[in-house]
Parts: structure tokens; C-alpha cells; sequence
């Protein structure tokens, strides 16, 4: 009868006895499991692990790659994309490494800092590529440290171009992707997943075809886990390799590089650089239409899909990996068309998760940050201890400091002239800044018929559940509460609802009611005669840009504003509003208006005192409604507010 | 406007800035918040400090003295009292010391481990007395390295009656109380709170009243705490004295020692231990009714009442301590007439918390000890790490060994011959077995009219939240699902609740619905196949006494049953289903088939056989449904089950 279930295992029937516990981990107390429930099976493996779970699952795949971009410009675009193609769900993406640009650096642009990027603020499986010829093994081990201390746990095993036509070997020198991939695990052991590069048609410096396999073979047994192919034309060509390599003992995943051509001139300097030859069938095509840029990307769609296609149903591929070359429109269009873009709408958490591995187990975060994720894990980047850590004394350096936090990636996607569209060329008072805020909630132009599409506090259009308070919204803002969070409650909707939904399915999420603004002292005034009212009932935290702060929230405990209760698993409560944390929120919140808004206008013009008046004055309000299965009561204690005032 | 609230603070401005931060904390984040949420500022306190909050708040208070018994069995009811008496809740109660009675030894009756029951199984804030005089300084330092190691926190320091009449002080010996005080505070610095006794009349060793009270600064100064007097019979007498204490500079709380009078033979030998001089008075009232002890005890209740009464008005007193000569009655009635018995129905967690220090941060258990809850303490008591670990792999030794498990007050506190009315002189089959579980669910009698209070699983009759599911319990409980453990579900019910609320005011407590029982292999069979039906929404256990295991709850991980939303806290989720625990769990309540049931009769009698055989060959089987805002289905397993059977 006991067999009749797949989850069977025998348990040992005393407390002491030693053999055939049910558990997996056998050591005592000292290796108990870790108290953060584990939501997705994926935060806690290693790439070769995913990969192999997928394959086993028969779940196929693709990969991104991505190349450094030149100016600090294109990074930040770069970046939006990374977010944008993410969205798909890449099992990783790859970022190359191109010795001229100074590749480990910390310059916005390197291919360390962009990699880091992927990994820890967009949350994507990253391979950061490294080459080792021409340079010595001290830069190739401080690579790798910090490799390894951003976050980052793949590497790509390159040999990289040689200087010069003619080039001689360095005796104990790095002359071939197999010795990085020697000493990746001499100094490292098994810490990074590593790939290698594998040529379709042979490495063009080969002696052979056959002299490559052997130097293929060499990599892998050297220690590494999988291999990416350079591009190739066609299906045959991957699959004769792939058998070829399986012939001498290769049994490592080999994955299909996919480059969708894009336009003439792009696959001309690939087929130059890889020293590869376009197929003449596919030259014919091409070389009538070689200056309509559709057309070509249109062919370069047809074939790349119809040639996925093929590898796919030879039962021999899981993975694709696409060469993007930076470009988002035809892998994304190949991508959908093979039906393996998967847009995801559930999150696993109500937050994107870091893709760092010391930050695999972060359960919980301060709602202030919930439009500036970026900006909360860079402040972080130096915590331990995830799980079960709280936020420390706001005068600790626990928090990075605000005087760095202007990275690159933080700042506003939109230039100057932009932004003084949406923002106002001249202010005339605090209701020219009002109207701003209520614009920016409404979707509606403003009065030089700009769309306020992002604010100084949140990049991005007003998010799909705060559309829910649009209405109240909008109202309040009008009247000078300028509101830059908040969420409403909820009582226990399946964790499957498109818009409040999270973590897997079967449970239930639950909110309480969260409202977050800066408003004057005037109606702070008012405010706090009102809370008395509801002193049960709300939490609150008052406080200005010199720290001035008013509370009544018991001790300086976080209060849980969302959690989830899913089967079989302990409560997951992945925000807080933690009176701590507000205090570091509130320097960068109250500097915001300064950084990003006043200083668009000339020094001492009159628009840019307003914001100063403002930034000097206001007070930075949050508000929780602790009885989250009634009515939210917080558009009453504003109107209550109003009402007072009148 | 700042000025107008209470909870004004001023904050630093920049998260860098030195001075004036709003949090008590002032270091870094090594220092970060614990993440248990506080429910009781109670639990962290120390008896010093809550003795202080309550005279300030105005909050009277007691305490109970109680001393060691002189029995096993006779220590099994003081602990069940124990448990009664602190339903009242007494800020603290104190144990005796009597050198006579091997007080630091390891026995059941032992001062030493009496005081250890008091703690860490009744949860009760407990002195334990200790003298000093005629004893060695490494003895003593040993009472209280044990003392310290089993979680007490506090000392009463007393000298001791010295041996024989002529006595003669020791150089360098323990020859006063004052000498234990400073031995405390030299070998364990501010680790005990420390008590000492005060005697309003005069010690009647002292050479005098006066020379009596600079013996106490003398205590006072060398770092006791508190003072508890002696007995008296005037409350003049005490306030005099407490006048008398301040006068030389004595600012300690002094806490009144009250005797109620319950018979005449316990004073007689009271006032000849103590010298003390009863008042003519009280002398007039007695003689004459000394046979009748009910009107002893009346005239006790009276005479104490009124006492009381005069020392609380006097604004002086703030709480007042109980000699109860190990008795209930009179002192209880005392304190109910005085309105400072206040038995409060909510509970801050949904199981009793322990008053050891080490435990005071524990905010989760697994729900299999439900009932017995000493158990688990025990059990748990090597543990360091309560609010974040988890239970280790069952073969660890993180749970105490089965084999030790056996404590006297583990054990039944019904005699043999009560159980075998309970569950039968002679069992005929099963179904004998299953009768007993019923009349147990029902509280009818069985077929010999006896009521069934208790199973050995249960010492208690049934909790109250148990009787919302009684009829469904009778109904499986006749057919042989024998149920040891259940709870409703319960999707948001006022904190407040008087049944299954727990925890502060304000808040919303749940549960997923629970069952656990113990079932034969045919109906298991019947029951799998059943549960197929329901994989996604109920978890279940299922292992037999061998450790067979059958279960589909993902992982390792704990589910969490019960939890609780408060405003202003963290999420609490203080019970869960863990499946680690469970299988140490599993050999407890196997084994109390045998040791409390099989062993009531004869080796090899058919009724011993009977359960030798349940516990061979039934399972014990624990089911959750995991979608607590539906209707509980795990009925409807049960009842498909048995159709199936059908």
C-alpha cells in the first residue's frame, strides 16, 4: 500500500537513530533549514542546475547576448532594455568583454558594470564573458575576485584576439581558453559556472575541423559546464557538430548561437570579424535588398525562425542563444514566433527579485522604495543578512550613502528638455506643482499639453494597481497632497489575481491600505487633530527635511503591509513600512525634489525657489490602515482633513 | 505645531549625521532589531523592571510563595496548581529553600527543580530562595551556576537558621544574608535580580529593631533589588516599618509578606518558627473556634482582606506577597475580594510562553505539542536559537532523547486506577479502543459510566476550540479514525475573540484547518487514494511506528497553520506543520500507547495486546487544508474515505 505513492521514503523510527532519515540534510541542528520559505526552486540553483532541470523538464529555452555600449547614454538605454527583454524570460543573458574598452573597470559603460547591472538591479542570470590572451594572470585573478564580489557567478571562457598578425605563444602564459578555464578552477574551485565557445565549422586558426573538436573536448574537461556555438547558417551545421562533438566525448550542454540577420552592413562586419561565409542561397536574397532595412530584417526573422525550428524538433536542442546585437525588435519577433517568449505576469514576490546570490534568500523590503528598486538594492549592496536582518539605526552606515546613490542607472530615463515639458518651463507657486503631481495620476496633459509620464519618484507611468485610487487620487493631489506610494488594501485575493497577484498559485494575498505624500505644514496641522481620531486604527510617520518626526507606531517595530499565505509554506510578508528605514527614505525622497526638479531651472529663478520652498517646508506623510477587511479609512481621514481646514 | 503630539522626535537629517537620531539604538547595524515581533514588552523584561512599570502605571499587583513538596505525587499537583493559581496572574511566585531537603539536587522535589517547573514549564516568573549560612562558597556558587543554567533569574538571599542552639559566625564564611548578596553580585555580576527579607518587627536575632534595619541597608546596599517582609498582623506594623526603611535611606520597593490565617495549627507553628507574637485580638477570635477550620479559614480570608485593604489605601504599597503555605483556596479568595485576581482570557500567543530568558524571543512551535506543551519544552530546552531555527533533521539531537522524556511532571496526574476506569479494565477489540476516543470527544460516559477526562495524548478534557468541530470528531472518531489533535479553520477573526483570539487588540487571527489522528492501514489505503483528489489543496503526513513516510508536502518546509495581523506589528505565525518535527513527534505519541495505555495491563493479556497491536501496525496521519477562507474540507476526505470503504 505505502508504494502506491511516488512520495514515499522511509524515516528512521527512532529520534537517534542514525540511518535512513527522510530528510535531505543529515547533519545536526548547526545545518537547519533556512526560516525563509522558498517560493521558486530557481532563486537557489546554479545556471547549470536550471539548464539541466529544463532540459530534464523538456521545458525549451533561449539566451540573450548583449555587447558593452559606448556612451553612458546608451547604458542607461541599454539597461531599460535589459528590463524590457527580461520581461520574456531569458533562462541568462551574456554580456561580452572587449579589451580595448577597459572591460573590468567601474566606468558605466565596462562590461563588468554592466553585467553587475544585469545581475543584481535587473534581476537577470548573467554570464559575464572574460578573454585571457595578452594578459597576465594577477588582471585575470582581479577580475574574477570582483567578478565574484558584484555578484556575479558565470563566466564566459574566451581566448580573446590576439595583437598583431603574427602571434607567438607565451610560455605559462594564457594562449587558449583553456588555460583561463584551468585556472577559473585552480584559484576559484567550482564557485563559477563556466562556458566555452564552440565553432560550428571549426575555429578559422585551427589546423582543422578535427584539431578544434580536440580543443573543444580540452576545455570541457577542463572543467567546463556547457558551451555556446558561434553562429552558424544553417540547421545542419549545428546538428553535425553537435554529433561530432558527442562522437569524441563531449556530453556537456552545446547550445545553438542564433544571430537573426538584421541588416546588410551588421552581417557583413560579423561575417568579416568570424571569418565565416554567408551560404549563397542566402546572399541571393539579400543582395537585391541590401538597402531596405524591413525587408532584410523581415528575411533575417523567416529564416532564423525556420532554422530554430529545425534544431528544435530535432530533439536535440533545449536552448537557443540569440546574438542580439543590442537589438530588441527581431529577436523578440523570432522569439514570439517560436513560442518561447514567455511573458510572466506573476511575480514570484511583489518586488523584482536580485539575481546576486547573497541576496537569493531577501524575503522582505521597505515599501518607500517600491518605484525606486534600483535605487534600494544599490543602498543595500552591503547588507549581510538578508532573511532575517531588520534595517539598523538610520545614522548607520548600514544604508549606502545618498551622496553615491546618483549612479547612472538611477537617473531619469528622460533628458532636461523632457522633463521640463511634463515639469513646467516656469512654476508660478505650489499649484503649478500640484498640478503636476494630479497630471502625472490623471494621464491627462497638462496645460502646455505635455503627458507627465514620470516623476522625480517613479520613472515610470503611474503602475496598474495604483490605477485602482486613481480617483481619490487625483482629488487629493489637486489640493496639495502630493502623493508619491501607496496601495490599497485587500483581503485575501488568490495569489493568481492579474494585478495584485503573486507567488505561486493556490494562495492568497493580502494588503494593508498604504498612502505616502508630501504635503504642508498646514495640513499637517490638521492631519494630526484628525489621527487622534483614528489612533487605533492608522499608523502614521510625519516628519521633515531636518529630520522632525512625529509617529505614534509602537517601538520601532516594521509594520507588514503585504503578505501571502500560500500551501504548504510558512506566511511570506515581503513589505514593510519600517519606521527606521523611513528615515533614510526621507533624506533621498526630500532630495529628489532638489536633484531632479529644482535643479532644472536657473539658480535663483523663482521655479526653482518654489521647489526649494517646498523641499525646505513640506512634511513627508506615510499612513497605514492597520484594519485591512474593512473599508480603507485613509481617503477619510484626508477628507476629514480638508474638512477641518475648511 | 510639532509640540502638539506626545510622540514628537527629532530625527538626523542626513542618514550620516552623528546626534539626535530617533531611535533608542544607537549603533550600527550589528545592533539591527531582532525580528520577533515584540507582543508583550512583559517577556523582555526583568522582575526589577516590571515591578517599577507596574507602581508606575498605579497597576497593583501579587505574588505567591509556595514551597517544595515533600512527594513525587505531591509535586505533580503543586505543578497543576501552579498552573491554576497562575491563571490569576501573580506578577512572580517563590519557591523555599530547605537545606534539610537536598534543595540543589536534581530530585523531582527539589527547591532547584521546582523553581525550574515553575519556569520554564508554567511559564511563571519565579524567585528561587537560597541560604547561605553552614554552607561552603563553591556550594553555593554551584546552586547558582545551576540555577542560572536552568533559566532563573532570581534570588532570594536569606541566611539560613544556623545548626544547633550556640552558634558561632565562620572567618570569611557565609555568616549573614548580606555576605550571599555580595557573593552574587562579585560571581555574576547584574546577571540575578536579588530579593531579601525585611522584618517589620526586627529579626529576632537582631540586637535590636534599629540594629535589624542597618542590617537591611546593609543587604540594600551590597546590591539586592527588592525587599519581602515577614509576616505581620497589623498593617501599622508594616507601614512603620516601611517609614522606618526610608527614613534610614532604604528606596527599594518593600513588599508586604501576608499570611492568611487558615487554621490553627499552621499558625501555631508558624508564629514558633518565626517568634512572632500573635495579638491578642486575633488570639480571642481563634481559641474559641480553633476545631472549626472552615471558620479559621473565613475568619483568615477577613482578617487578611481587610489588612490588605489598609496597606493598599495607604498609597505606600504597590503589591502585596502571599505565604500560601502550598494552599489555593484562601489565598485565591483573598485576592478576588481585593479585585487584583485577574484571570485575563487572552492569550498573547495561541501556547503558553515559557519564562526562561532564552526562550523569551520564541514565536513558533510545531503544532503536534499542542497538548502537551511540557513536553516540547523539555523536549526543546538544549535548543539556542528559537525565533529563527527551525527543527533539524529528525535523527539530530536537537529534540531531547525520548528515552529521558519521562518526567514526573510529564507523567498522568490521574493514578492507575482512574485510567483503567477511563479506557477500560479489559478491552475487547479496536473497537473498544475507538469507544474510548469517542466518549472522550462526546464527555458522555462509557458503557461502565465513567467519564473519559483524559488520553494519554491529552491530559486535559477538551479545549474549547476542539468542541466547535465535536460532532464531526464522534462521528470518525466510532469508525475508527482516531483523532488526537485538531483545529478549525478560520479566515480573520477579531483578535479579541474569546476562543481562538490570541495576541493584541486590534488584530485578525486565522488558521487553516487541521487534523491529526491515528488510523489502521486499510483505511489509510482508502484515504491516499482519496487524497489524490485533493492534491493541490490538502498537505498530509502519514507515517507508521516503522517510519514509514508517505507525504506531498513540498520540500522540507513548514506549514504555517495559525497567524496573526496586528497594527503597527509584524506578521505573527506562531504554530506550525513542520515535517521534521513531526517525525520526532511521531515516536512520542507511538510511544504513549505503550507507556501510558498497553502498560495498565498485564504482560500478554489480551487488553495489552490489543494496543501492542495498534501500535505496530496503525498510522498516524496529519492533514491541513491549505484554503482557509473555504469551507474546511477535510471532513469531506474523511467522509470520502469511508465511502470508499463502503
Amino acid at each position: 500500500m505505502v508504494n502506491e505513492t511516488q512520495h514515499t521514503c522511509s524515516a528512521s523510527s527512532s529520534s537517534k537513530s542514525d540511518g535512513g532519515s527522510s530528510s535531505g540534510s543529515e547533519s545536526s541542528k548547526d545545518s537547519s533549514r533556512c526560516s525563509t520559505p522558498v517560493l521558486d526552486a530557481d532563486r537557489h540553483e546554479r545556471l547549470r542546475e536550471k539548464m539541466r532541470r529544463r532540459q530534464d523538464s523538456g521545458d525549451k529555452w533561449f539566451s540573450l547576448e548583449f555587447f558593452p555600449p559606448r556612451t553612458a547614454n546608451a547604458a542607461v538605454n541599454l539597461i531599460s532594455r535589459f528590463d524590457r527583454m527580461g520581461a520574456g524570460g531569458p533562462l541568462f543573458i551574456d554580456v561580452t568583454w572587449h579589451p580595448a574598452g577597459d572591460p573590468g573597470s567601474d566606468k558605466e559603460t565596462s562590461s563588468m558594470i554592466i553585467a553587475n547591472t544585469a545581475v543584481n538591479y535587473c534581476g537577470l542570470e548573467t554570464i559575464l564573458h572574460m578573454t585571457c590572451c595578452n594578459q597576465t594572470k594577477d588582471d585575470i585573478t582581479g577580475h574574477l575576485q570582483k567578478a565574484k564580489r558584484l555578484g556575479l557567478k558565470n563566466i564566459m571562457a574566451l581566448r580573446g584576439d590576439p595583437v598583431g598578425e603574427e602571434w607567438e605563444e607565451e610560455v605559462d602564459g594564457f594562449n587558449y581558453a583553456v588555460d583561463l578555464v584551468k585556472h577559473i578552477r585552480n584559484e576559484f574551485d567550482d564557485y563559477f559556472d563556466i562556458c566555452v565557445a564552440g565553432y560550428p565549422k571549426g575555429h578559422p586558426d585551427a589546423e582543422s575541423y578535427e584539431a578544434d573538436l580536440r580543443h573543444l573536448k580540452e576545455k570541457v574537461f577542463a572543467g567546463a559546464d556547457f558551451i555556446i556555438t558561434q553562429l552558424f547558417f544553417r540547421s545542419e551545421t549545428f546538428l553535425k557538430f553537435m554529433k561530432d562533438c558527442q562522437a569524441i566525448g563531449i556530453t556537456c550542454p552545446i547550445i545553438p548561437g542564433i544571430f537573426p540577420i538584421q541588416g546588410y552592413h551588421s552581417l557583413r562586419q560579423l561575417v568579416k570579424l568570424s571569418k565565416l561565409e554567408v551560404p549563397q542561397e542566402i546572399k541571393d536574397v539579400i543582395e537585391p535588398i541590401k538597402d531596405n532595412d524591413a525587408a532584410i530584417r523581415n528575411y533575417g526573422v523567416e529564416l532564423a525562425v525556420s532554422m530554430c525550428r529545425e534544431l528544435l524538433d530535432s530533439g536535440m536542442v533545449h536552448g537557443l542563444h540569440f546574438y542580439t546585437l543590442n537589438r530588441e525588435v527581431a529577436t523578440t519577433e523570432v522569439l514570439k514566433r517560436l513560442g518561447i517568449w514567455k511573458e510572466d505576469p506573476r511575480r514570484p514576490l511583489p518586488w523584482a527579485v536580485s539575481a546576486h546570490p547573497k541576496r537569493r534568500v531577501e524575503d522582505v523590503r521597505p515599501i518607500f522604495w517600491a518605484s525606486r528598486p534600483k535605487s534600494y538594492i544599490y543602498r543595500t549592496q552591503e547588507w549581510d543578512d538578508f532573511p532575517n536582518g531588520r534595517w539598523g539605526n538610520s545614522s548607520s552606515p548600514a544604508f549606502g550613502e545618498l551622496k553615491d546613490y546618483y549612479l547612472f542607472y538611477l537617473k531619469s530615463k528622460s533628458p532636461r528638455e523632457e522633463l521640463l515639458k511634463m515639469w513646467g518651463e516656469e512654476l508660478t507657486g505650489e499649484e503649478s506643482v500640484f498640478e503636476v503631481f494630479t497630471c502625472y495620476i490623471t494621464g491627462e496633459p497638462n496645460k502646455n499639453g505635455h503627458k507627465v509620464t514620470c516623476m522625480p519618484w517613479n520613472d515610470d507611468p503611474l503602475a496598474t494597481e495604483t490605477n485602482l485610487l486613481k480617483e481619490q487620487l487625483e482629488k487629493v493631489n489637486r489640493r496639495g497632497i502630493l502623493t508619491i506610494n501607496s496601495q490599497p488594501n485587500i483581503n485575501g485575493k488568490p495569489s493568481t489575481d492579474p494585478i495584485v497577484g503573486w507567488g505561486p498559485s493556490g494562495g492568497y494575498v493580502f494588503q494593508k491600505a498604504y498612502l505616502e505624500f508630501f504635503t504642508s505644514s498646514e495640513i499637517v496641522t490638521a492631519l494630526l487633530k484628525v489621527l487622534k481620531k483614528y489612533e487605533l486604527r492608522v499608523n502614521y510617520h510625519i516628519v521633515n527635511v531636518k529630520g522632525q518626526n512625529i509617529t505614534n507606531a509602537p517601538d520601532l517595530q516594521p509594520n507588514a503591509v503585504t503578505w501571502g499565505i500560500f500551501p504548504g509554506r510558512e506566511i511570506i510578508q515581503p513589505t514593510v513600512v519600517d519606521p527606521v528605514s523611513f528615515l533614510s527614505w526621507k533624506d533621498e525622497a526630500f532630495a529628489l525634489w532638489i536633484e531632479q526638479w529644482a535643479k532644472l531651472y536657473e539658480e535663483e529663478s523663482p521655479s526653482r525657489m518654489i521647489i526649494q520652498y517646498i523641499h525646505d517646508n513640506y512634511y513627508l506623510v506615510n499612513l497605514v490602515d492597520n484594519d485591512f477587511p474593512l473599508e480603507n479609512c485613509l481617503w477619510q481621514v484626508v477628507d476629514d482633513t480638508f474638512e477641518l481646514l475648511n
